[in-house]
């Protein structure tokens, strides 16, 4: 059994949609980002960083007492070595797969994540930084669409891997984000085939989170750094 | 033998430090930043995100044609898993190294990037992304100097990994992000432990960049995006 200390965010759909193509039991704890309960000392032992996803597995593989593991890009690597799903073992695709998961932990997801800040969440409208997020996500959609159209099939090659439930979340939101998929005619046929994989649907249906317009003061600061006023 | 298309930046010492503490043969080929090398098609055939470090390795294990791999992240793990070194092999030790390097992969790394951005080298001084960026730096800050005092050690536990090697980079650059390590006494204190191995001494002499004020308007447009007026 797997616990995932969850909330339906990009990084944690990135999990659930691993575990629900794994076939893997788990258990959901959501995590309530809004009340701050990533702040609470029982979660920070098993994620240091006071960030969702994180999971502890029950039953490692030599047996000994259950391992906690936070950071959505471990997660996924050790549950793909777990089961020996979704990352290659020979040393090209395996390779293939790192860069792109690598890719997306460091640049994709960090940057879409400051795009949507300044854009969506920031209480003052910085043209400067807005301008900044929003050609560097556009630098990236336009990176990701180049491997796609060069692969012809997955972010990694042309198996379907850990790089693309990396990716895939992240793409979910691209119209608050402020694109359409059009520009990218790669991304889009890749985002259609991976939006209709049976494990994507399950796993992107995993809790509900409260939108913007719904929080008080105190959930933006606890979820968007934004200082209470 | 490896070749290691470099500049002198923290994620291009990650390379050259692991190079160095792995004794791998390599060949360093410099990538002129200001000067827009990044952007070069031969260069884009190894490293398609236009971004530098990259490694070509010329003798893989299975024989084949030599593999790019793009990615710092990427590039230590499949150093690590070519040589067997600093990367346990078992689930535990193994996995809590991939959590620190997802960690600094996915969070130091890109948001000391834009602590530095807003603080050093953006033309407007935006206090908003000043204020923000340097609240998150002290964060991750205080995320890692809490680790080193759990291990008592080295990153992911006592024995020195491919997760100080890509910590330690972004850390020599702390008195320009605005800090003092004596605020962080268990970083203080492995940062000189690291500091001080022959590998790290080898790998941060590498090359050496222009400093900013060196620099004219192109050069900081290919650096930094910040376009030429």
């Amino acid at each position: 059994m797997i616990d995932l200390y969850y909330a339906a965010t990009p990084n944690g759909w990135k999990i659930s949609i691993m575990l629900e193509e794994c076939g893997l039991p788990y258990t959901v704890h959501p995590v309530n980002l809004g009340r701050g309960e990533q702040f609470a000392p029982d979660f920070l032992k098993l994620s240091p960083n006071n960030r969702i996803p994180a999971i502890v597995d029950q039953d490692p593989e030599d047996g000994g007492a259950p391992i906690p593991i936070f950071e959505t890009g471990a997660i996924l690597v050790y549950l793909a070595e777990k089961t020996g799903r979704f990352l290659p073992a020979d040393v090209r695709g395996r390779s293939a797969v790192m860069q792109w998961l690598m890719w997306q932990v460091g640049g994709l997801g960090p940057m879409l994540g400051q795009n949507g800040h300044f854009k969506l969440y920031a209480p003052e409208k910085i043209a400067y930084a807005i301008d900044r997020y929003e050609r560097e996500a556009a630098r990236l959609y336009g990176v990701l669409d180049g491997q796609l159209a060069r692969t012809g099939a997955y972010v990694a090659g042309d198996d379907y891997s850990i790089a693309d439930m990396a990716c895939f979340p992240w793409l979910i939101t691209h119209k608050a984000q402020g694109f359409t998929l059009d520009d990218y005619p790669n991304l889009k046929r890749w985002f259609a085939a991976v939006r209709a994989r049976p494990g994507v649907v399950a796993g992107t249906a995993v809790g509900r989170m409260a939108r913007p317009g719904e929080m008080d003061a105190q959930t933006k600061q606890n979820l968007f750094g934004i200082a209470a006023k």
